[in-house]
């Protein structure tokens, strides 16, 4: 069955808008193959499939007595340009997966497998369309009623996506998309927490200045304050446990061999599991470079692009992922995960739980992404072990 | 004087390929403007005024007797994009006022100022243009060649821009373009050499990932092993005397807030006025860019782009220099020219000797350049002073 996994999401990944690589953004021409080839995998397992006006792929696989709960299983079905061939895909493929490995028995409860339409935000810059609509929130982007025509849906009719709100709950499979797991040999982890993120952009004002007749003393150096407080950055989470901090982008003015940069703008991001912990951390930053600048006799300003709460998983139904982990003989490992995912939306409206599998080499948004078959064959029968542990807890 | 010179130089900013702007560049059209202007000074001031094959402006103030040595004054006529009003002509308009101020009194060498037709390199990307051909270097460029011709001379006779191998010397009066004199409060210095240079380009090539799901231990971060390194280079040049170095470009790959920059290119620029300080400062920066990336587990790699030894000025002619600004009740200060001037290619020829005039803010290459009157009148006595002093010298 996990070779069947891995061919089925290497054959969606042949579903792109560009020859040659995957890339698949909401509602795109392509994503009607993707619709068609999973509806004939979801069919072929009993499952009752429709398409929401949101454009998220829907199959039903009914329980024992139609009065009965529902279990979501999904993730997302578009991807980023020039993306791998698991990245979200994987969730869905793994949710038709587990409901075929029942062979047609039912079970306590409904099991819904969802493909939402729109995760990553390329087409319009704004992410998690197709889980915002799931929970009912209002998309409002007059560009996205007309993308959600133009497939042939009707955005009037956007209510027909919402969940059902007395759900049990909702599982999502994922890819790590980082190195820690291959790091700890393991090939699975439950996810505790997606992480709180900040996003700052700094700028630092000096004077620009001619690099050979401004000595040392005189400079008002603003890539050397720079330098100096991107150092501190790093400084400061590799002191603090679980905190991530990056400056990923830098640009400096005027950007000559032989002129002192007189500008840098540089961005931040900042993650970690525990608000308090982010937050606290993002005021050392700051302040660090107020005072780096106030050395050097130059300005800092900066402006808050992001302040994200942490999500956490779902305590009962992490549990029971935890156990269906250690039943299935695998160590049970968790951790938080250091990117947003569909069920960071959805447990605004019930209880969520996700699963990761080991990245081999943590490479991700890329073509080498990748999972290993016995890390699929892990999470399938961790997967096929949760169904019976939640059977037995509704009772 | 001192207002008239400063009036000169400020008509002749007028003279412009852009209007609003000063932007001038070797043998553009406006050049011809700029020539028939102080060719009416010079020829007021009874010189005799040539435009060598060069593009250069010469003007001869006779000596007393025909067969007498000559002493060359002058600086350049281009100027960059958008500069200001004094760097290179302030030199050649010091050169007529001093000849103006012999009253028409012959001495007892030849006086020629020389207008350099081209030092920026911005019109071809090659400086030094107008001096070179006064020392007798090829130009090998046929751009130079047609650039000539289209301004009505004839580049088969470039040799006619060839210097006196026997001349007394070169003296250049040039603005500071640092703040090195306003910061001492003085209006002039004697220049005792221009500082050697050395470029490099610098690449770090780590591991582009994940802000968020990469924790700091296992990153390969391009731009935070830059970003200590900036740190170093700007150490070691504080620690060391008259040492400058900078990181005045710096580019990262990819460039996004949420992913760790996998490349960063950045440049170096480190200057001294002893060549072995130069040299062994850039070898101690590349080596601490390795140590920093191989603690990293990134790579680091470098090319030279430049490497130009210091050129000292000729003591005799700075001994004068310095003599003719004590009598004329002005410290004697000397310092290193940071930035490249047109003594620096004579200097291969003859003696050469440079006057430094206070940059008000250190500002130049720029609308805002300026200079202050009253350094100008210093400059004045001080270049009336040396041309007595340098007459008893040659008996």
């Amino acid at each position: 069955m996990e070779h069947e996994v891995i061919a089925r999401c290497r054959a969606l990944a042949e579903c792109s808008e560009e020859p040659g690589f995957t890339t698949r953004t909401f509602l795109s021409p392509p994503m009607q193959d993707v619709h068609a080839r999973l509806r004939e995998w979801m069919e072929q397992a009993a499952m009752h499939v429709r398409i929401d006006p949101a454009g998220n792929l829907r199959g039903v696989y009914a329980a024992s007595r139609p009065d009965a709960p529902r279990l979501y299983v999904g993730s997302h079905l578009d991807t980023v340009p020039h993306a791998g061939a698991f990245d979200g895909i994987l969730g869905v493929v793994m949710g038709v997966a587990l409901v075929e490995q029942l062979r047609g028995r039912p079970l306590k409860f409904h099991i819904e497998v969802v493909g939402f339409s729109e995760e990553e935000g390329v087409r319009f810059g704004v992410p998690f369309l197709g889980s915002r609509a799931f929970i009912g929130e209002p998309l409002g982007d007059r560009r996205v009623d007309d993308a959600i025509s133009a497939f042939g849906l009707d955005p009037s009719k956007i209510a027909e996506a919402q969940a059902d709100p007395a759900a049990l709950g909702y599982l999502e499979f994922h890819i790590e998309q980082g190195p820690v797991l291959e790091d700890l040999s393991l090939p699975l982890a439950v996810v505790d927490a997606i992480v709180g993120q900040s996003r700052y952009e700094v700028r630092f004002e000096g004077q620009a200045n001619h690099a050979g007749t401004t000595p040392m003393r005189l400079r008002r150096d603003a890539l050397a304050a720079a330098g100096e407080w991107i150092t501190a950055v790093e400084r400061e989470a590799r002191a603090t446990e679980g905190l991530v901090a990056t400056v990923g982008r830098l640009e400096a003015w005027p950007g000559a061999v032989n002129v002192i940069a007189g500008s840098v703008r540089a961005s931040l991001d900042v993650r970690h599991r525990d608000d308090g912990v982010r937050l606290g951390a993002v005021q050392r930053l700051l302040r660090c470079s107020s005072q780096i600048a106030g050395r050097r006799e130059i300005s800092v300003t900066w402006e808050e692009r992001l302040d994200q709460p942490a999500v956490p998983m779902d305590s009962n139904l992490s549990q029971i992922l935890e156990r269906a982990l250690a039943d299935s003989g695998h160590a049970t490992q968790r951790m938080p995960s250091g990117a947003g995912h569909d069920a960071m939306i959805v447990a605004r409206r019930m209880p969520v739980a996700m699963l990761f599998l080991r990245s081999p080499r943590g490479i991700s948004h890329h073509p080498d992404e990748a999972v290993l078959p016995e890390d699929v064959a892990a999470a399938l029968s961790t997967g096929a072990r949760f169904l019976e542990l939640l059977e037995a807890q509704i009772g």
